[in-house]
């Protein structure tokens, strides 16, 4: 496996695709993070109208002519997701949700906007009994109970996981087609989350919409993950990554593009958007 | 002829082509200036391989699926050069090279960069001697003699005109295949422009690498129009129009996309920045 990168991008939308596609064309090694299948938000739309040279696309039409390019361009997509990024002065060490590290010297952010906010409590929880990855913090939890709320079904692995390292696992899909699992320490339930407490030094406690939960640790699953938590230095405003014209952030090295940095949500804004990114990023490296 | 919309997009190259899709999607009339034929730099290109979505495309296919996108839009392309834009306060009055007038409440720029330098004394004497529209202005120089500098063979019909109007036609093309007129009057000249001077209230010099021209006029016919000579309050910098984030100049109402707002020189980012241009003159439109 590929762990280092002269660009790292983080995500497989319309804009982290178009980013990939322009670094790897300028002579860039990149490491291209997301999901195979794409960024759900294409494949679900039912027609796009307005991309230009793909009149009226179907979204999995549009998921597959971008599946197509990338693998033209030999570009691949490592299927891990991005839980922490830190900046280490001159490169970037990213953590996969795997337990994998990666390295790259300059990085792209086009991870979407995050649709849920955070509960409230689950930022200042967070590494103090709420993570976002479970496989990097199972064991810190081994033989106790945790909650688990996901917002997609590719989590259920994950799931399963912990209930292999923990004594029981309340499960919260907020999902529609509520699974069911073989393993019988896994509960799965209908509430709501509304907020996590801390209840002592090793519980915290999971209120619902329904009732209370008292755990060593909540896994929040989320498909994305709000940017200012991937890479905390990060200027935002409003949920949005602050970039200038040619998508630079506050962060030396660290561009961002698509959603992330704001409206309108388009795909070709994205598109468009990723490029100009990857431009930025490959001067970046050639002024070093 | 539909002489008036509600948003005025002049270019059709990747920019003005996005803006005008994502308009008309949102329920603008759109009045598209260019060529039929889309920007000579599409279809020139011999391959474009980041443009995502269609991978290693030829110009020549980019630009039938740019027009393929239009029909099925029901968008169509008037075939004139706008020289000149008035701000009338609330709307924008378009001079046509055909000296139609057109008016729009919203006006998208996307004319792409322009290559050539003006010439020493051209801005100077502009109106004054100097004209970018044969249509417009031969009428003032019936009689007299006059010079033509054209970089496309598009202008020939121009020449031709002025032939039928004027004494004496210098013609100066800055293309290959110099072309022949049946029109005694017209002499084709294979001179480099350098300068043009005031030489009395009723004549100017032309001067070239080879010899001086005393005429009434000196015609300038490129295939783009520099931005601030379209709208001289625009602000620009180093030959580009200054926009926001979303693509907003300092002109209320008239935003601007594409290669003319700088560099990179993208298909993809001038198709990204079309999108952003019309959804922000839509709202410009919807708060009115």
């Amino acid at each position: 496996m590929m762990n280092k990168a002269d660009i790292a991008v983080i995500g497989t939308g319309p804009a982290g695709v178009s980013a990939a596609i322009t670094a790897v064309q300028r002579g860039k090694s990149v490491l291209l993070f997301g999901s195979a299948q794409l960024s759900a938000k294409i494949s679900r739309a039912e027609k796009i109208s307005n991309y230009p040279g793909l009149p009226d696309v179907p979204g999995t039409e549009l998921a597959a002519a971008f599946k197509k390019h990338l693998r033209s361009a030999e570009i691949n997509i490592t299927e891990d997701k991005i839980t922490n990024i830190y900046d280490m002065g001159g490169k970037f060490a990213l953590q996969g949700a795997s337990s994998e590290m990666y390295e790259a010297a300059a990085l792209i952010i086009a991870v979407g906007v995050v649709p849920s906010k955070p509960y409230p409590g689950e930022k200042e929880l967070l590494g103090m009994g709420v993570s976002y990855c479970a496989t990097c913090d199972a064991m810190l939890h081994k033989g106790r109970a945790v909650a688990v709320i996901a917002d997609s079904p590719d989590e259920e692995n994950e799931v399963k996981f912990l209930a292999e390292v923990c004594e029981r696992v309340w499960y919260f899909p907020l999902y529609k087609d509520k699974p069911s699992f073989a393993a019988e320490n896994i509960k799965v339930l209908d509430d709501i989350p509304t907020q996590i407490r801390q209840k002592s030094l090793s519980e915290r406690t999971l209120v619902t919409n329904k009732g209370e939960y008292d755990v060593s640790c909540v896994f929040i699953l989320r498909r994305a993950i709000a940017a200012d938590t991937l890479l905390p230095q990060l200027k935002t405003d409003n949920g949005h990554i602050t970039v200038n014209r040619f998508m630079k952030t506050n962060v030396k090295g660290c561009f961002a593009c698509g959603d992330i940095t704001g409206r309108p949500y388009q795909y070709i804004k994205a598109a468009g958007e990723g490029n100009i990114a990857a431009l930025s990023a490959v001067e970046f490296l050639d002024a070093k």
